[in-house]
């Protein structure tokens, strides 16, 4: 790919946490720093016109550029376009780039091929699906590699995917999971609401969402389906925890009537062998969200309680990255045929 | 009972977390302000010789109060005794005090009456069993105000316990839960260890005693089963987050076969209607931890996963108080005859 | 003051965080506990008509009470009425209410004498002064006692001016001060706005309204300057730090040419030998803002760098409680006549 | 220096908070990746015969490693070896070295000049001096690219060098500073102690080795002296703050007499014109921790109180980038006669 041709970039709703942190990735990227992918457009809503400097102070190099209104005018004549945008204003744009153009989308609009489930969760029309950008599950990365349209994953179906599908393809856990998902404030976005000040998530913890009322909900669904040899029901809870980045999701699931305990780690062991961003932790070990900030790692542990009949699969991912922004630019690096790891981390910034 | 007589209350282990919120308490308790309840001996182990004022200074009243040696002797000669040592050492102080003594224990050596779970997860010989200090459990008020020795429960118990009983005993779900419960980390005690520095904590999040591992576990199994029409399975999974106080617990547990959904929440609101120290919130507000530090609440909340047909029960407590402190006053209150809530918040210091 | 007569309280403003503190030691007041101090109305702007446990769920016991919308009708009636509103409005309010009500007002209208500073700080027209609500600086106790209007300090000056005053008037410092104070995020109030949401402020420190830009600055200055031989110069630079409550104030001053540094000390405990909430700590120990949360305290130290020449005076506040909440209590309790201290702990919600 | 020749690198005290900053960054220098800079042995004390998998999760990449433990014989043979060791031991190691190895230090033994000064703060013999490693104070670049020893600055004296030397150069105060840094709780290191423990640290802030008695206190001095036209007199004081990593120093003099408030900033934009890792922001904007974590710059802001007449310098930095880690690898890529910037972000991880 690094054929002398520059490559250039374009970040759509660049000043919101996905925007930042895939700038903060394509910072460091060797493409880059080589010279050949050049950082583009930067576009915002109601911040246009102002810098990043102002916006986004820990982006030092790129302190004064200039935000510029989100539009299709704007972001055309890029090679990649992010789009960090709310849902279904990411549709709309998604839908109107050329074709030569790869887009690599980290809202929901592309995620679930289910009309009726989206009509359920969002409420409004369904704009179709592109091939899911979750590399580790199975199928996907050679999808990603060959498309120009990637739907990135939701940060809770990343963290909860990549703990459960193992044991759900191996048929050791019965496909009735409880996801309990403890997650940093930065998952909520940086929109000023007063339940997410410092004073109100500071010091506290929170459910919200409960019951499968989380729009993520179907789309774990979705994933586990897809590997399941049975019908699929997956009951999903976000907890609000004090601390600004991280994901530590539980999965917890019946063990298989006949299944052997041994077979549960085993089927992880080989689920993961191969996989760079996908980390089963020794025996004893529990994953920490402290272990993976800044990198786009997923730490993985899975233990079966015996006495109750359960697994419990338990795994960490920074939810900035691997979660959204390092999952979008190791999808970039399939798209376009680069090393599937560059410019992403595997050490965390701990502690 | 206060009849002229001036009762004299010693906490052994006193300059630990559960010891520190009792004094807290204890300052503030009307008695005390009235002068009848007189703070004792105040003892300790490695630290005796220095003073509260060293040791916790947030306790400025008894800045000057030297901490004793832990020994029967010192502690003999009051009318109540709490005891916030480490297990074991609690069973042994607990059965030399003589039968005049309110002896209220923080420890676990005396909840569970299953001599077999004991040893399975302490390893060691089973002490026996006190009346266990939950008095919002059905049964357990009366045991409590006709004793001189009490169990206080564990924090994790507590959340879980109020959070799970009500559906478990009303039959709507089966009694096949999933607990999972953030706690902040003054559950983990004031000793130096280096992964609960406040460099390891912050701005992480840890599972531990995964799957079934941790002690409490048969704790929480134990009053589930008091309630329960069949055989109750529980898995039990703590994590760690960067709080200093609080306890969110989620219980998540298959609806009953033939249950109306309905049914659920109305098992709650009959299950508390009377009770000072929870709170079942007003449907669609989830509790949140910052609203019960330093008090003595519970809040709850319990919602239903039509589709995945799960119910998920959640609660917030402050785990040195309602989990640990306050419980202990609430007990002693109890067993002295006094008004149950006195001294105790309900109220908390949020933000 | 308790003569049979039911004292009514209102709280203006009752719904930001100066009000529900307030409401939160009124719950735990013994005159509440007692039924002869009731809580009447409680009122808001934008939230009127919402409920308390919509909106404060910490203060379960007032879940169904419903806020009103301030004015000066609502609020006339009572015999005590807090203010906890933005200035200006509350100079409106305050100058509208009947002689007959006691106005304790947490805003920074009456609190400069100097209309020149008010202008130059505030923009807008200068209210007034009434009698300063900070007993501990002397000549004021007597004051507030005598009055049915009294201005509650702001925050930051009643930690500066407890850590600075004792040197300046015993004249061993050079009355030209640097003070920086660090202060958790509550102090920002809770209005929704981007710099403030916990993603933004945990894991950050931020210095703000440098070097004699904040509004505080002249309020310390003339705090001072009451107590000083010659011209007070404050340099003033609050720092925001990711914890919810507290203020941790450090004064640094030139040691006095022919001071004694012995008698730098000497002054301090001279000072507050018989103030109940200020509490000089041992030498060689420092104050923490943990070890003063939800409590009244102001924890000091003091210390001579005899190297530099320095004075280093160093004071602990809860910026909610003795910053604010409690500062509005204890000057609530001496104008009605009552114990100074009732319904304010000295004990902490640590850890 | 890339000719074909493979440097060996060591680090001696690799499982502490400085040793793991090293490493973090070695495995994202491009000298790393290309292959040519290889990681040689990885050293601790009672920690030897570990892996870094269990004692430090975040460096995936080097799970399997063991632990050695430290001695001469193990690290010589390296090209360059890193010290991440306590005083004392730092100096016995790096006098043992050869003088082909290139040694960087990070502890206190080779900083100080005056043998004086050392006793004083450290009560031990004086190992001497090796240039000192903060490249962007004046004339001290060179010095570090000639040499083969180098001693990393302390991360207290970094940000207040940084944030002070402008002025004190161009006279624009008079050199009698007050010097207040806020830090996070990885500046402690990584030793079990209670008054770190996260319980303790976690929602509290306190003062501690007050008024020039912290050993950074005549490091300071030192290198302000260094640029100043008359003797430097500093008062120093550190406060904890609950935040993993940063560092938020002020430091406060009187503006000279005739000098102009117009030359402070020009003083500085001078100072930093050229630097890659120190960013003056504009005027109106305050440094932020977070704004820098994980990256190895340093944020500033200077403002004059012109009332007061007071310069106030604020500077942002992460206390194991650019306060220790950072520096350790920009002073070994000036060294080797590397780009200085290799391997060093200028873009931190946020939020």
């Amino acid at each position: 790919m690094s054929d002398g041709k520059v490559m250039k970039v374009a970040v759509a709703g660049a000043t919101g946490y996905a925007g930042g942190e895939i700038l903060r990735l394509l910072l460091g990227h060797p493409a880059y720093l080589a010279g050949w992918l050049r950082i583009g457009a930067l576009t915002g809503a109601s911040n246009a016109g102002q810098t990043v400097g102002e916006l986004m102070p820990h982006l030092t190099e790129l302190a004064d550029r200039v935000i510029e209104p989100t539009s299709v005018e704007v972001l055309e004549g890029h090679d990649v376009v992010f789009l960090g945008l709310p849902h279904g204003h990411s549709a709309e744009i998604g839908a109107a780039l050329g074709k030569g153009v790869t887009v690599i989308d980290c809202a929901a609009d592309f995620r679930l091929r289910d009309g009726e489930a989206w009509r359920r969760y969002y409420g409004s029309d369904h704009a179709g699906s592109w091939p899911y950008g979750l590399p580790e599950l199975p199928g996907h990365r050679e999808d990603i590699a060959a498309s120009s349209r990637i739907a990135v994953p939701g940060c809770f179906p990343t963290g909860a995917t990549l703990a459960g599908w193992p044991a759900v393809q191996a048929g050791v856990v019965v496909p009735d999971l409880t996801v309990i998902a403890v997650t940093g404030v930065s998952g909520a976005g940086k929109k000023a609401k007063v339940d997410m000040l410092g004073a109100e998530t500071m010091g506290s913890l929170k459910a919200y969402s409960v019951a499968g009322a989380h729009r993520h909900t179907p789309e774990i669904a979705q994933n586990l389906q897809e590997v399941a040899q049975a019908p699929v029901a997956v009951t999903f809870t976000p907890i609000l925890a004090p601390l600004p980045r991280g994901i530590l999701t539980t999965v917890t699931a019946p063990l298989a009537p006949h299944a052997d305990p041994a077979a549960v780690r085993e089927a992880y062991e080989a689920a993961y062998a191969d996989e760079a961003f996908v980390h089963l932790l020794p025996e004893g070990q529990q994953p920490q969200t402290q272990h993976v900030v800044g990198s786009n790692m997923c730490h993985l542990q899975v233990e079966v309680d015996v006495q109750a009949r359960k697994v419990v699969a338990t795994s960490a991912i920074d939810n900035l990255t691997k979660g959204t922004g390092g999952a979008a630019v190791q999808c970039m690096n399939l798209a376009l045929g680069l090393d599937e790891c560059a410019g992403l981390s595997r050490a965390a910034v701990a502690p």
